[in-house]
């Protein structure tokens, strides 16, 4: 298999470096616009062949186009691979509208190629012991889902700090919960600096029983990375700043004895043992490369494809309505693809 | 100086036991309607006098009420102790809305009596510091407030978990932000077992360009109690569940080069040194119950007066309105006591 | 039962308070020369007689004689209580010397009384959970034991810092491991500022293949108490200083697949899931009391008798020899009680 | 300036990509007896030139032989490449025995070449910080010194825990005290496994009235690297498991008000403010390098140079003679380089 690579800033060196490394993908193609990303990608992966017009690209017999550029370029690019018969991988958020992504899935299904959105946090070892304990239901039904991702980052000059760090978490929360119906969001947030929010909150409601949060911020003088996850049998943490222990499962929750009356005596709580599982540490980069040329033999869907890309725009669409509106409620009715 | 205290459930024996201790106070009736609290109070208090009719304490020569009792009933108590003559001291909520600590505060004007609430957490040595941090100027600007306070608690039966919970950091932040006027608030969350929520997010817009936000839960699986208050020219973590070492002062933040145009290179970061000043350790409710008498000699109010639960009673009434509607905007347009 | 306690400095209120709230104890006194100390226990235990005279004490009908002063005079008040045939309940270390631990073991076999060494540890949710867990063969056979215990403390004026803080690690290895037989001690440490170590490193040589090592120091800017315990099978960590999560054992080990020929290959390493079992939270002093009291019913000895103490200060006393001599083993050869 | 690495195994490839980056470092040569690890080197750095004859490598026209090899044959290695005239990079620790280190220090100086011994530590952020802040004076005369490496580690076949881990301490100890003399060590421990211990504690004395320890384990189920320094004005923690914040300043200490008289009041402890100084975060081993070659340029030893080394080994092979006889006292006489 050969690999087309666009796009060689911040992440495309690791995926040229992760498809590189794939047993059966025979040779890796960079393309960019800057002299100097070419010169460091030759330099450390002196294999790869390197262009700078990605018409020239989508000319050579690739099988699998990479699109690593700024989001509001992501629907162009895709477009094009599409267009000529190459299966596509798609930085996290798969494109900037939600309509974008809808053309790109119905392109992608017309000619019967295959959409991989990277949605890298899916193949960690944590995400995947996360879902399999879920998927036991020693968790129970999940009543709610709160995500905090904060430090003292870069700020994105295209998008607010949801766009740039909520994607990873939307993504976990939709691939532990399948079967929930996000039904709307709010977001609140300020932008203290420019244009784009810095901090922002984004609650989302579902059609049953439960509620999800996100907290992100790329002004916090302290880096935290943690999930928890609320169940009625039991609770996760996800605190991904350990450097061992990430998933912690506690035997943890609340009782009702009756509904009827409601008194303190009828809702009690119950602390027990936690537990922390073993979680994998193989390069979640790397089985997700795996995941899509499997995919692509077996023709068929990745893990993460078109429609877990369209899910998480369609609530960061929303988000970003809401928060221009301080907080108005916006109701997501669409979000199955057609 | 005499002090009576009503309402001796998980609160009230705190009241005795520092009441007593002080060197100004002669004798400390206790009140309540349950034989098994009044048995217990006398075996850890025998000095304690007690009673059951709280028309009864009103008659004896106190000079302050102290005022432990669920918080709908806050208002009847404050009341006939005001009328009668006494001082009051009441627990966090101060009142079950703002008309009713309006009306009290205006009874207590009145008739020169003086109002303690007691939110205690203003008289920790964490947050004197954080006050006294922020007071030198060498924070700078507040421009969010961040604050989580989760655990695994015993639900009230009578409020949801703002009302619960949220006391506490509402009021740090007003007096870590004397001059941020708040205008709007929004409030999300999910009531999973009964009618009252269980976890909340409460957004809060202030009239500057500064932000505050609020997790309460009582059905999370850890304990965690963090504030992030992110100055313009360092920012401050508050740990409370640190043992030492609560409060972090970090040499971080954001500059912009210009605002003219808007790309990566004129939004930036700096890291720098932490500081963790030693906070002092006294009890703070010894130091309320000080604070409160030396205010009664001087004729003034105290550090927590009967306008600062007014404030908090403020937000957490618009935070009802919000959450009801899933976060719709309330406005808050008459915090100023007339 | 009647209780008469000498020494109410800075455990001994503890000691009152514990044994007055005993559904037996009818009646508790405290004894000690120091005015101060007498008023401060009147003012919160006001039930407690007081008195001044240890020989008056001892004329009283009291069952039990609880010694919490300082070492050196253990013997002498544990002497005169078990002559007067009271039961003696003994702080730690139980003796200055282990020749007094052994009259006092023989004087009290002798007169059909039982004593308690108070080795606090022993009756904490964490130390019984550990035990448990040893027992049920789960964390196979212990190979090493290694325990820190460091603060900045107060200096005791009698002792080093291996006699003021060891007797706890001391007392739960001993439980841990009881069928270990101790065989020789090394003891390393300075004296910075006077007379006695306050830093101390003790290692603790077993007849099997096992070993121990004790670090203990006042003069540490940060508090650590944590314990590890390498098994065979699993490993557990003791973290006195979390609120939570106490003690956590480790599917963790080394296998060797063979003992023939050593090279890296056969010797390996296995890290899996971690497991944190909830510890129950009882006050460890009331339990101790009651297992006290039961003993002295039952006409056993209780889970920490005279032998205990022994043990521990075999060891104590050994240590001393060695820091002395910069480390020179010293054997422990008669560490049974005839 | 052209360098030749001996021993491609673990760390090897690191000291490749260090000189390969350095900017006047044109050619660098690997050498090692591997095939795998030769393929392995090639395809990550294509321009390394490779070889498996070390005589052929010391036929090449260049200035630095790095020696990347198990201990044992260091001075083999060491010694070949002072004789052809090239200046040497010896991995820690330096030579198996203090006599073979002395041998290969002379050497160099009568060929007017340099040693570098490669203790990495010495050029970390943290490492520097803690010598500026001992050498500003803030932290005062140090009392007390102590370093705990412990984790589930590869175990090594040739030497046992404190020779694979101790160097690291042991020469942050050395750079932190420079003016200090170790006069004895001794050292406990045991194997449990086969012949070398797994284990280990190491007590070293000074002349002067100060004491250092070391506690190293391969078979700890959790992983901790923290120091504590305990300076007579102020006091250092260093825990290197710490993302950020890895270096802490306590302004913590004891204060003695006489000396003639040992009693409680005269022995007291002061805990102040805590300071988190930020440190540098560029990779230690490429300052290692540009330290190396300005050391060459300069005519001058390197910071690491041979009698560090020395210092090292003397301390290592006194700890091995030790922990053979159970902590046996080994004095340390010779410690100065003729």
């Amino acid at each position: 298999m050969k690999v087309g690579i666009i796009g060689l800033g911040y992440w495309g060196p690791n995926l040229v470096r992760n498809f590189a490394s794939h047993p059966e993908v025979d040779l890796v193609y960079g393309c960019d616009l800057s002299d100097d990303r070419l010169a460091l990608i030759k330099s450390r992966f002196p294999a790869t062949e390197l262009l700078k017009d990605y018409n020239e690209l989508l000319k050579k017999d690739v099988d699998i186009i990479a699109i690593a550029t700024p989001v509001d370029t992501h629907f162009k690019f895709a477009k094009m691979a599409l267009d000529t018969g190459k299966h596509i991988w798609v930085e996290k958020p798969f494109t900037a509208t939600s309509q974008e992504a809808q053309d790109l899935i119905e392109l992608a299904e017309k000619k019967n190629l295959r959409i991989f959105v990277d949605h890298t946090f899916i193949y960690t070892g944590a995400v995947q012991k996360m879902r399999e304990l879920v998927d036991s239901g020693e968790i129970g039904e999940i009543k709610y889902f709160d995500s905090v991702r904060v430090n003292l980052g870069l700020f994105q000059h295209d998008v607010n700090v949801i766009w740039d760090l909520a994607p990873h978490d939307l993504s976990i929360m939709n691939y532990l919960m399948p079967n929930s119906k996000v039904v709307a969001v709010a977001a609140n947030g300020i932008a203290n600096y420019y244009d784009h929010e810095n901090v922002a909150h984004l609650s989302v409601y579902f059609e049953d029983n439960c509620f999800a949060h996100f907290h992100v911020n790329w002004t916090s003088p302290v880096k935290i990375r943690r999930m928890l996850v609320g169940g009625d049998k039991k609770m996760l943490v996800f605190d991904d700043m350990e450097n061992f222990e990430k998933v912690k499962v506690y035997d943890a929750g609340v009782e009702m004895s009756s509904k009827e009356k409601i008194h303190e005596a009828l809702v009690q709580y119950r602390m027990g043992d936690m537990h922390s599982p073993k979680v994998k540490s193989t390069e979640a980069l790397s089985l997700g490369a795996a995941e899509f040329i499997s995919a692509i033999h077996g023709n068929r869907d990745p893990l993460t494809c078109g429609k877990d890309g369209f899910d998480v725009v369609k609530i960061l669409e929303a988000s970003e309505k809401s928060i221009k509106n301080k907080g108005r409620l916006i109701e997501i009715n669409q979000l199955e693809v057609v």
